[in-house]
């Protein structure tokens, strides 16, 4: 067993599992929720999404607050809530700042020392995650999408646009979508990778969407009331341009940006569109076999 | 203007106020939030729900992780979540444990020094926030009703049972059903009203529907897998017998106690239950009016 389950909770009929691993690509403890959805508690292998979170938070703010199990129940999908950078190594200056460091892993591996020696969320979640689970839960191997909040809506977007033969799907809420013009993510690229610019679009969705060739249809729900967003953090219409400039579809069906009147940057505007966001990967997940099943 | 709006937080349709005031009834500032469905936002007056939170709460648990706001949404109800105990007033003591003091004011009147100087959240309930709100906000200043965790279980119950006249329904999560008989209820009540018994009985639900002539249909959850349930912190069962023994009918339609198989006593419990108890009291709090409307 790679997983360690240090506790079992009853949610929406199914069962939230707070696990813990010794990461082999990490190289120390990391812990991470899982919530398995009725039908996977009775044995059935079910699809399944990775939700990254945001700055500060850890695998618990989504499990918590995101509210998804109501629709992951529903639909027969489970969720899979990483955290957000490693968290036993440490190193000078990784607590200074809540943008960089730790709960700042921005899901990419760094180049730069000393941060290059275990701060790999990319390698974490596309492969040691994505391969691990299925083999110890009751999770479809390749039926796997994947969402996101704010960096880890960057992570979401980035690590599908990467990795297009592992995700059926990909959403996010709020994500920082152009992250080489944005303060946060110039930070953190500079920390991570070092000033080579061209080593940074390889980690920026807005850069990789232009000679992406997969599946376009992408749900982004942003708040106008988001200040990150006002902040130009965020900067989706980077992200929209560059679809449109690229050929690719935009609006329902395609990437699809829906600016939400008044909502902010808060689990409460999370919570509020994610069902829509489960529903919008059902579209992808569910199997023909599924589908003849019902 | 009574209450202070800090931050408008947009949450299905409606608004979260994240409001402040100073409280007479306390004689300092206390925190609250209230949910207001969308209708309330358009300036129709809607019914509302007093949520009540347990031990180490303030108001924010219940607004951030019981997801009550669907189901309210849905249902054209607002939700209050005040805070559980003073927060100004400091006393020798109030911080020395979790189960007394500071967040742990059990919604009842104190009558020992120096608690009863300001411990007073029975009538900061029933009288000030239950007149003062609606003078306000979108909200009917009759149709009210009660809900609540564990203590505010314990404080739902009582409230209820005490203000017939002011609560149109009341439903509890894993309330502590009998606190003259539990651990948490027999400290609170010592430190707060001191050894004279017969007061204590005052404020248990158990005792307290023993005489109880009003509406009788009324929800609670307990989870099988709750630990202080099986500390016998709880006592439903109690409550329960004491019903059957008065000629209260139990069951659907009566004291409804639902024990949910491997449940806990977290907001994992609350939210996957949140929209029965929104549902429970909407068959009480829809007038004629709306049922004319719709």
């Amino acid at each position: 067993m790679v997983f360690e389950t240090n506790a079992t909770v009853a949610s929406f009929g199914g069962k939230l599992l707070k696990l813990s691993h010794n990461s082999t690509v990490i190289g120390s403890k990391m812990n991470l929720n899982l919530y398995l959805p009725p039908q996977a508690v009775a044995g059935t292998k079910v699809p399944w999404i990775f939700y990254l979170a945001g700055l500060t938070c850890t695998g618990d703010n989504g499990a918590e607050k995101g509210f998804f199990q109501t629709a992951a129940a529903k639909n027969s999908v489970a969720i899979v809530y990483p955290d957000t950078s490693p968290r036993e190594a440490r190193y000078e200056g990784d607590d200074a700042s809540w943008d960089f460091g730790r709960a700042a892993g921005f899901y990419i591996n760094a180049s730069k020392a000393p941060w290059s020696e275990t701060y790999k969320m990319e390698n974490y979640i596309v492969d040691e995650l994505y391969n691990a689970l299925p083999k110890e839960f009751s999770l479809d191997p390749v039926r796997v999408s994947i969402m996101g909040h704010s960096m880890g809506g960057h992570g979401a977007l980035t690590l599908y646009l990467k990795y297009p033969s592992k995700f059926k799907s990909v959403s996010a809420f709020s994500p920082i979508s152009n992250p080489i013009n944005c303060p946060w993510g110039q930070k953190a690229f500079a920390g991570y990778f070092g000033e080579d610019k061209e080593e940074w679009k390889k980690h920026d969705a807005t850069e990789l969407i232009k000679s992406f060739k997969g599946n376009t249809d992408i749900l982004i729900d942003v708040g106008t009331g988001d200040n990150f967003y006002k902040q130009k953090q965020l900067l989706p219409e980077n992200l929209e341009a560059a679809a449109k400039e690229s050929g690719i579809p935009t609006g329902p069906n395609g990437l699809n940006v829906r600016f939400q009147e008044d909502y902010d940057h808060s689990y409460y505007f999370i919570s509020t569109f994610s069902s829509d966001h489960v529903e919008h990967h059902m579209k992808f997940l569910q199997s023909q076999d599924n589908l003849i099943d019902f």
